[in-house]
């Protein structure tokens, strides 16, 4: 029974990512861009810049991975075979008569499946981008932690300052840089567990990791789809650690106070904006609730 | 007869760029930078920051593919004489009693003896690129493209991005980078062929290969400065292969509507805001015609 | 006596920075991070974006040249101990209860100790970076002075790019990034210095400069946080070169008129917004003054 499971995940964690999985991150990625307003227009009028757009969306990761560790950027046009896979996937999505693929994809169900299964593709980065860094700094826990997460979840921030560098950027976009998503934060929840597995501080067989882990996110992820609310597994550890982190010196508010006199006298301008800066957080929280 | 061809051809490959054809294409790209608003008077009041506008402007092209391959980007500093060349070349241009270089290189014959010059050093640019990149991705035949183009082209997008963080940057100005300049196009043309050619693609030996796309260039941006029209030698071909790729989808204007009514009430902002993009790209097409 | 000399100074280029002095050069970035208007509110709203931005606040330099370099930006987070020393000191500056920290640093002779001590990793910075890029370019004599410049006082540039990419950046602090500040100029002065020690231009034992490189950082800085003005030791020297290189053209008054008019006729937008240019640049100048 057993070795049955230890089997299971084994030829779990065997499994290559490259005909089907990868299309359907590549697939979930440009649906991801297609649904920005604008962008379709955009790709009729400059289809290169799109395509180009596109391909950042799909091998962002990767890309700051390999700019962290000086790595050639340009690698990922190296692998011919990924890249005609994610153009064509990208010409199909944004050119096909009649918009077949996206009313293809407008039904839950394929959503779902999709969506599944580029969960397992981030799994799958991780590693990859631990173990890469391991082969690089021996005991460099914190490089591990860093790589892992910019290669499971470093799109966002690529595919953000490409838009910066275009132009097409508003100032209340960075609410969104500044707060983590929820791809983020368990991405980097995965790169800190596989961290510590590749350190051996976990007892764990790395197969076993993956093939839990892998379930926890498509687990989340699908009922966070079905049920359409950002429910966040860990919000309540989250908001421990914070209390315990930064939280408790609130109940400090006298002296507080005190300092934040002494310290405007002082002429700094943080203290003194500190309640302006916080009510206005209090909004946005709201929100973003809002939003969700 | 042939051989004489050849050994022509052959001798014109070996020509070396260093002391006529650098200074050409230096004394072209600083007095771009000076024809730009407010860059004499920056010159003045930061002749710090102007030299290193300057060197980016000359440099950039060689700089982004550095960049792109994880190599050092200062290695062009390393370059001792071409750069106390260029610096000189910015020196005179900025700083000469009397702006007796601006006069001088504001008579047509010497414009069109820099800019002609200067259109070698592109295909010298082109060639190395794609060559460099060859040594490091063998059949990466993807790369040697965008590493060729970001040799011959890449100081536009240089020069943009040092533009960006300085914060004289406007968001008119990102219309230019994202419809690609005639040179950006005929460099793209460029890289292509030759990358072709270095895979054994095309049954023509190198040296005759740059001599005919120089003897294209030089003759092709002489003719567009005598007669100051853009006059785009492949605008046909360009039009007829961007309906074949992306235009013919336009006949299914009624599943089109269709979709677009469906993709809308599935909420997506994309095709919603498809018409008013339209607009607003046929407008700046008007535009940038007229402005042509 | 003179070996003596020699003693105490090679001794004190022997001093390693690991403890104390960089202690005090994280306990001088962070205080200077946490002096922006909001940066407290930051960190309880978002510690990990603000710990990141304290993290480029120490390492900046380092960074910077690892990217100039190729080298892998994440070198700097493979040095666990440095980055455990300067988080804990984050972490206490910005969450210790009732701001003690804060408070104890807004003593004088505090900040006077630890800016003095921050100025002697300076000194190191710079012959480290020196000697770094003598290891790469032989004799590439510029690189060595912009490596030495880049990791001496490089840490500036890396957090305006950082607010530029965050978005929480303003038109109007160009002029600082354009106007170089005076640790700026210092570090130029001195990465120019160790330059020429390298390249055996300069007849002086390499501890003996470091010595008197160091004292007078020291002096200086010191000096002008007592006295609160902007004292710069070689503004008259600056003033000569910057008039000998770029000034004496002003007397050609007469022909710079009729060259203006000139290229204003050529229709180039340059020549016409200089007295504009300038204008402001004179108005501006009194600004910095006042502020100053």
């Amino acid at each position: 029974m057993d070795s049955l499971w230890n089997e299971l995940t084994f030829a779990f964690s065997r499994t290559s990512m490259f005909p089907f999985f990868d299309i359907a991150h590549y697939l979930v990625s440009v649906m991801a861009l297609k649904h920005q307003p604008g962008a379709a227009a955009m790709a009729r009028k400059n289809p290169l810049s799109s395509w180009f757009t596109a391909m950042l969306h799909c091998f962002g990761g990767g890309i700051l991975s390999c700019v962290l560790l000086a790595e050639p950027p340009l690698r990922f046009l190296a692998n011919n075979t990924n890249i005609l896979l994610a153009s064509s996937i990208w010409y199909m999505i944004f050119f096909c008569p009649c918009d077949l693929v996206s009313q293809g994809y407008s039904f839950l169900p394929v959503q779902l499946l999709a969506a599944g299964m580029k969960e397992v593709t981030r799994t799958w980065k991780i590693v990859g981008g631990v173990t890469h860094a391991n082969s690089y700094y021996k005991n460099g826990w914190i490089v591990m932690i860093a790589i892992g997460w910019a290669r499971g979840a470093g799109g966002s921030i690529i595919t953000n300052f490409e838009q910066l560098v275009k132009g097409c950027w508003k100032p209340e976009a960075d609410i969104h840089r500044l707060k983590m998503s929820y791809p983020a934060k368990v991405t980097l929840l995965g790169s800190v567990i596989f961290t510590f597995q590749q350190t051996k501080h976990l007892a764990i067989s790395r197969h076993n990791l993956m093939f839990l882990y892998t379930m926890f996110l498509v687990v989340t992820k699908i009922t966070m789809m079905i049920t359409e609310t950002a429910v966040m597994p860990f919000a309540c550890f989250e908001d421990t650690l914070n209390w315990i982190l930064f939280g408790w010196q609130q109940q400090f508010s006298s002296c507080e106070k005190r300092s934040e006199t002494k310290s405007s006298l002082n002429g700094t301008g943080s203290s003194t904006s500190k309640p302006i800066a916080d009510a206005s957080d209090k909004v946005q929280k709201k929100h973003t609730k809002k939003t969700e």
